[in-house]
């Protein structure tokens, strides 16, 4: 009898070329499959798997992209210290049942002589796009890349990043990129710590005061509810619980805004998101929750 | 026996929708056809003619779209006074061989809440970037929005507008656009002058002046291939022959540049490009010749 347990996942191909990975999406595309595709930088989380899952159950032929984008980094940022994990990650994409892997080099993605960008607009210039500056522009220029060399059908990203998510819905609405964008909800830790490749960065002590941010949004959140209306005050009350449990860490921003345009909301009505960014130690975590008011 | 004339052309299909446009091209697609494009600002000339001429003679199932595009025009430049002539147009995209025309109005392609735009880089920071600032920003975002409407196999460009034609190769090769960018001769008038939709915008007079351009490019060859190698003196020369033949045109740049990258020749050898602009009254022409020097 054979042991091979049933239903075992193939061992998803790892392409690092263009023209490698064009050539087998043709392929899929000629068996007549749709092409979901998740773009990552590796690192891979539950949120992460998440995403791959939400297109196998698709039931797209699904491609992960590994890509740490260097023109999405800042100089003083955490490149170098960025993790990197390929093995586990390759275990992940197989247990997700992703069917191929693109796992480029820069000169791949940034040819010689490189010079295009493509830019977002007014919905850059808020929340982390003031504290990163060029960052959504490295996140365009490279998602509009991968989505040209893999040319899916859709797109999976993660609430976690819900600026992210909104900048690139709206290139691919402004460009007219053919290409579906799903949104997939953010994954947490147990204790409420949303999950993130940069977690595994925190020393304990750290980790512990990480989830002064999910503390704070909840909060604000619990203040909305009980129908507090003054978003100052809320704001306020949000900064002093993070301090509370998290003295040394630093409070990049907390707000609550609209979660279509990111303004900042003044009268709380309908859906909000509260979003927040902290800083522990050297590692820069984000967070967002969506609320639902009368 | 029936009157009418053989090999007579389709009259060409008129589309104004993004949806119209991809339902048309994947039924093109579905019948094994390969696409074509000729993205253009109408007032189509003899220049327009022959891009689209070339894809039909390469075969393709041929895309013209039809667009004055806002943002390539600087606030004091002609985007009110650009020559308007749909029913010629029409007419000629016809006897070229098109199958389609594609003429959106602004919000198709400028969705509400539109913001991203795609930038270029250093081949836009020289030449005509300097006096028309933005001009490459909104050519190649409107560009990238066409190809991603469109989605032909090959798009044509013409070599009078040589640095947006530089730009654009430089722009699907960055972003990984998969699409073949193919670049048709510069068409004159018999006297020389390039062809452009502005060409109809100057008076006699003005028609007279604007061959200085072309003139004083000729007069640039004809020194380099005399062996000439001070650029400075060629260009000086230049300037000469120019103001000799309209002193009332004012010249924007009169360059030699190396042809791939638009950086100055100091040292002429091997191909090089010769490339002015001016103005003639209010209209701004420009033109370019390459030189094979030994």
């Amino acid at each position: 009898m054979d042991s091979k347990p049933q239903n075992v996942r193939q061992e998803p191909a790892v392409v690092t070329t263009v023209k490698d990975i064009r050539e087998a999406v043709r392929r899929a595309r000629g068996q007549g499959r749709t092409i979901g595709f998740v773009p990552t930088m590796g690192a891979l989380h539950r949120g992460h798997v998440s995403l791959i899952e939400a297109s196998t159950k698709d039931r797209h032929w699904t491609v992960v992209s590994i890509y740490v984008n260097p023109t999405q980094f800042g100089p003083n940022e955490d490149f170098a210290k960025y993790p990197r994990t390929f093995d586990a990650d390759r275990d992940a994409c197989r247990s997700a049942g992703a069917e191929l892997i693109f796992v480029p080099q820069d000169p791949e993605i940034y040819p010689p002589g490189d010079q295009t960008r493509v830019i977002p607009g007014a919905l850059a210039e808020t929340m982390c796009g003031l504290s990163r500056p060029g960052h959504f522009v490295g996140v365009c220029t490279v998602v509009a890349k991968l989505f040209n060399i893999v040319q899916p059908d859709v797109a999976y990203f993660g609430r976690k990043d819900a600026q992210q998510a909104l900048i690139i819905q709206r290139m691919v609405r402004d460009l007219h990129m053919p290409i579906n964008i799903v949104l997939c909800p953010l994954i947490r830790e147990r204790d409420g710590l949303a999950m993130s490749s940069r977690n595994t960065r925190l020393d304990t002590e750290q980790r512990a005061q990480a989830l002064c941010l999910h503390k704070a949004l909840c909060r604000g959140r619990d203040d909305l509810k009980s129908g507090e209306t003054s978003t100052g005050r809320i704001i306020a009350a949000m900064r002093a619980t993070a301090a509370e449990i998290a003295p040394a860490a630093v409070i990049d921003y907390l707000t609550i805004v609209d979660p279509q345009t990111l303004a900042p909301i003044v009268k709380p009505t309908g859906r909000v998101m509260i979003a927040g960014a902290v800083r522990v130690g050297d590692v820069r975590l984000i967070d967002n929750i969506l609320v639902d008011l009368p």
